[in-house]
């Protein structure tokens, strides 16, 4: 088995990276050169930890390609716009396969491709001394189209909540892998959520329609809806008060439903506090036509910034819930951000 | 003290990244959004890993800071380009004290603020569970002015080699802790050398004078000249003739000397494979007006791509220096690249 110390590994990951098509300077020199069409350039990072946020055991190489890519396409769409370009910071042992590593390149590249995006720059380096685990941070471009970015902070009262994306099945599917289950092929629920938890599958057409729609705000749901909501309340200075009925119906869906009831759990505690499904959560003028792939699932009102549930704060909600959804103190499974440190 | 556990890390790391110049959205949204004036942007991603980069024993939080963004801002100007922006990727322990990360980002936006550039966003995660190291992944934005970007692949027979910057202090700083020298204040050679493999200082206006001058190839140097050098020959497909006085001359300069004859050493070996100082290495056109800051060391000749030092083979010179070098196989104070996994 070939490891990586052994080979130029740059130029064999690179030979699978695809093309972007807004890139004008590749991989291989200094640095990468994109076209921004619009004058300006999105930009986020997403940093994902081996035994934090995926396991070679449970994840192939390339399903953490597709996940570190989706993580940060996600955020990309959360602002109204399209990916352009991913570069890849790793550190990863010595003896870490080359062809998983190939496999990671593959699926970041597939998960960029419908977009036009591809992996155009990066660097690597060996692990520290102390440890034999991967490291990655992608970082991802994105192009506005000459549309305002759409903000955390643009909620207003009497704006609709509106969600786009599943919530819940990467979760659900992290419990499965917890309570030790195997994951099945086909598609049965069981097999659904696992395979959700491996390669997440963001709305990312739903940004852009958003921000075309009007969306007054919007938000990348990685930590968790109640977190991810809070962030927007905090930020817009609302009150998100979000209907249970309507959480229950389109984001989750019926695998979620069947593995609960497997797992004699209340889906409801994933699809309020799992993350990494990577949906989108924003708020629209009353009256806005939503597009295709949003559905209303609560309101905003005035009041100190938070998250109601039904009219419940969801902090409460959520330590209800606690016991059958994944735990706070997980690693593996858990979304990015500052949770990490509590 | 205060650990990183405790506390919402990202308020307290953003509170001291500065503000970008060019940023419509800095941090604390789902992405940033950067001007990119021409309708272009240079972007680059380096990885600095404790215990490879850098040691927290050698460097202070601050030393840190200024050494990340200094990898990065030395390959936007080895561009031709001017830094607008930084994004950090960081998984540190959770047990790593806050002021330390606070220094982190304090060295960063002082390394930044004289190009106006600032972090407008990031990502963190704590260190893999195996491990008790800081990884740090940054990530630099810059614009080209209009002007087209330098790559590796311009240098033709008949141009001059030039430098700009220094080559051979941070690894003379290197060899100096290695032998359990301590730093001294005040500027003696010794403690030049140690502050430069703290603190880099590349020389970030070179890089858009160089291209404004008519450089035909540019390449920062993190590798070692010769690695570089031969990274640039082998872009371009010609042999870069250097010539050992020249590069005894400015790039050097009189601390190296003293601190290589206290350690018994040749300095030319730290000259021609130290990394890290982030020097600048170009070809311009034969009678091309050099800017300051740039001095001539060899020329471009046709050949089997490669590098010459008068006239001897690169790595011939390499290896019969390499004793009184920083060794390969060294870990902290090496560049970043693929040299890591070798």
């Amino acid at each position: 088995m070939a490891l990586v110390g052994e080979f130029p590994l740059i130029a064999r990951v690179v030979a699978r990276a695809g093309t972007a098509r807004l890139a004008d300077v590749g991989p291989g020199d200094d640095a990468a050169v994109v076209r921004t069409p619009d004058g300006r350039v999105v930009v986020c990072t997403d940093v994902l930890v081996e035994g934090r946020h995926f396991r070679r055991d449970w994840s192939s190489g390339r399903d953490v390609g597709h996940k570190a890519a989706a993580a940060n396409l996600a955020d990309v769409a959360a602002m109204g716009a399209v990916p352009t370009a991913l570069l890849v910071g790793l550190a990863c042992p010595a003896d870490t396969p080359v062809g998983w590593l190939e496999e990671v390149a593959e699926g970041m590249a597939a998960e960029c491709a419908p977009s036009g995006a591809a992996v155009v720059g990066g660097d690597t380096s060996a692990s520290a001394p102390d440890s034999a685990a991967v490291v990655l941070s992608v970082t991802a471009l994105g192009d506005l189209e000459g549309r305002p970015p759409v903000l955390r902070s643009g909620a207003r009262p009497g704006d609709v909540v509106a969600l786009a994306g599943r919530l819940g099945w990467s979760a659900a599917g992290y419990a499965l892998f917890r309570a030790g289950a195997v994951a099945g092929a086909g598609d049965g629920p069981a097999a659904l959520v696992v395979r959700a938890h491996r390669r997440p599958e963001p709305p990312y057409g739903a940004g852009p329609a958003g921000a075309r729609a009007g969306a007054t705000s919007m938000c990348d749901v990685s930590d968790g809806l109640l977190a991810d909501a809070g962030h927007l309340a905090a930020a817009s200075g609302v009150v998100l008060d979000l209907d249970r009925a309507a959480l229950a119906g389109p984001g989750a869906g019926p695998p979620l439903a069947a593995v609960a009831a497997a797992l004699g759990v209340d889906p409801l505690g994933w699809v309020l506090t799992g993350g990494e499904d990577h949906a989108l959560v924003g708020t629209f003028p009353p009256g806005a036509r939503l597009p295709e792939g949003w559905s209303v699932v609560g309101r905003v009102v005035d009041g100190a910034p938070g998250v109601l549930l039904d009219g419940v704060a969801a902090e409460q909600v959520a330590r209800e819930l606690q016991p059958g959804g994944a735990a706070a103190g997980d690693t593996v499974g858990r979304g990015t951000g500052h949770e990490h440190f509590r």
